[in-house]
């Protein structure tokens, strides 16, 4: 099963994505419909209002969570061919939900740097609470699994050690289109991709994650609890634009497409900020 | 003015906080407050249901803020004792919600650590919209000022150079319990401490913070749209457990009182977490 957030002229609904059509809940975004504790069910019986898929508007997949987790520093590949020791902890970071948009929205280039990245992630969103989760408690909370590009503003990320702010600049983040509920994907492995106007820049499978989605969330569990329409993004494979020589960045134009197999397709056109005087 | 968020057996209200009693105002809580434009207006002019101040039971001053928003490496003596240079930026960082507890809860000391440590902090709460402001609109976003006591698990903030899990375990951290609008407030110099049963372990004045709070308010605008009932935390001063010789922790039932000079007082006792088997 397949759930989204879509716009509509009267605002969002949580839909059921089907083969031909998307079909209301009755909720008001994806985050509403998982806070009913029998939303599989709630879901799957939905039949309410119906929209064709091509002329659907995606939203941010949980336009408003109660929390967006990053994990940085987190596939093999990358970490050892920089010469790193595998991590013991997962790095985590925050973002804030103005930082999202829709799976097909322009992503927006702050007018103040001249130094933004690309980062695809998998990303896990949670279904039910769960805290002090062992990896059988930890799985179950999983509603399903979405795609977001986690695209980072470097120099003000590398402004302190703190990532935050680099992180979390407005209508930076796509994250989308649907989720994926587990029964519907393969055993892990899948192919993990950013293209920039065709080319493609990042390439990998997430087989290559140092920390799970499962161990992911049990780790934050341990924390916190976690909660409905939480989102959990789980690290990006090498190819980001600050480690190639020379580095490279997204630009005014730049068509950016995102592709966790599967799971999900972001395609988003970059936009440079013009500020409002 | 003053405004807070208190627990009635019938959910959550905002009130506004008079000399004898608290007069609600017909919202959920403060973030529902702040949230109608006309908020100072509607405010003043409450006259719903009265609860006398002995008996109030005071929730998180905003229960589900937008964001929380933590400044750290802010205190001018803090920063110079260390024999560190004064920062070119802000240092920040992020906590969830659920970390959040009233002004005068229990604090949860996570069974997971033994390094749990004290942060007071002159808090600020937005009351309006805002984005790319100068100063003057920054401190025209501020509704008020309130107290945080940033607590931090030491062990997990340094698992990896990002400050986040060891910032937001569950419970962990009082905010309250009210919000002064800034024209009670005198102009700057606060005098701001932490005692724990008593001793004096935090002391300094807000005349110290290297970023203001509209240093911050603007600085951050830059990033993201702020929004009413966000919180920013703006750093603590000198005088924390980790920074001592011996390092010094929280122990179930330390009595942890965190003051901010007429703005507010916390007083929260520390319990030791029991997970449930």
């Amino acid at each position: 099963m397949r759930l989204a957030t879509i716009r509509t002229a009267t605002g969002t609904r949580a839909v059921r994505v089907d083969d031909s059509v998307a079909v209301e809940t009755g909720d008001a975004d994806v985050r509403a419909l998982l806070e009913h504790p029998d939303w599989a069910q709630r879901a799957a019986a939905a039949a309410g209002p119906s929209h064709p898929l091509a002329e659907l508007d995606y939203a941010p997949l949980v336009p408003s969570p109660e929390k967006i987790i990053c994990a940085g520093l987190n596939y093999r590949d990358h970490v050892l061919e920089m010469g790193n020791e595998l991590p013991e902890y997962p790095t985590l970071f925050a973002k804030y939900a103005p930082a999202l948009v829709g799976a097909y929205d322009d992503v927006v280039l702050p007018a103040v740097s001249e130094q933004v990245d690309w980062e695809c992630e998998l990303t896990v969103v949670i279904g039910s609470p769960v805290r002090h989760a062992d990896d059988a408690q930890a799985a179950a909370a999983i509603a399903g699994y979405t795609v977001m590009n986690d695209v980072s503003v470097r120099d003000y990320q590398r402004r302190t050690p703190e990532f935050l702010q680099g992180k979390t600049f407005e209508k930076s983040t796509p994250l989308g289109p649907w989720l994926v509920t587990p029964d519907e994907l393969p055993a892990g492995g899948w192919r993990i991709t950013t293209e920039l106007d065709g080319e493609t820049v990042q390439s990998s499978t997430t087989d290559q994650l140092v920390f799970g989605a499962v161990d992911l969330v049990r780790y934050l569990s341990a924390i916190i609890t976690l909660n409905p329409g939480d989102i959990i993004a789980t690290g990006t494979p090498g190819g980001v634009g600050a480690a190639r020589t020379p580095q490279r960045w997204l630009a005014d134009g730049t068509v950016m497409v995102t592709t966790v197999e599967g799971v999900g397709r972001l395609r988003n056109v970059c936009r440079k900020e013009t500020i409002p005087s």
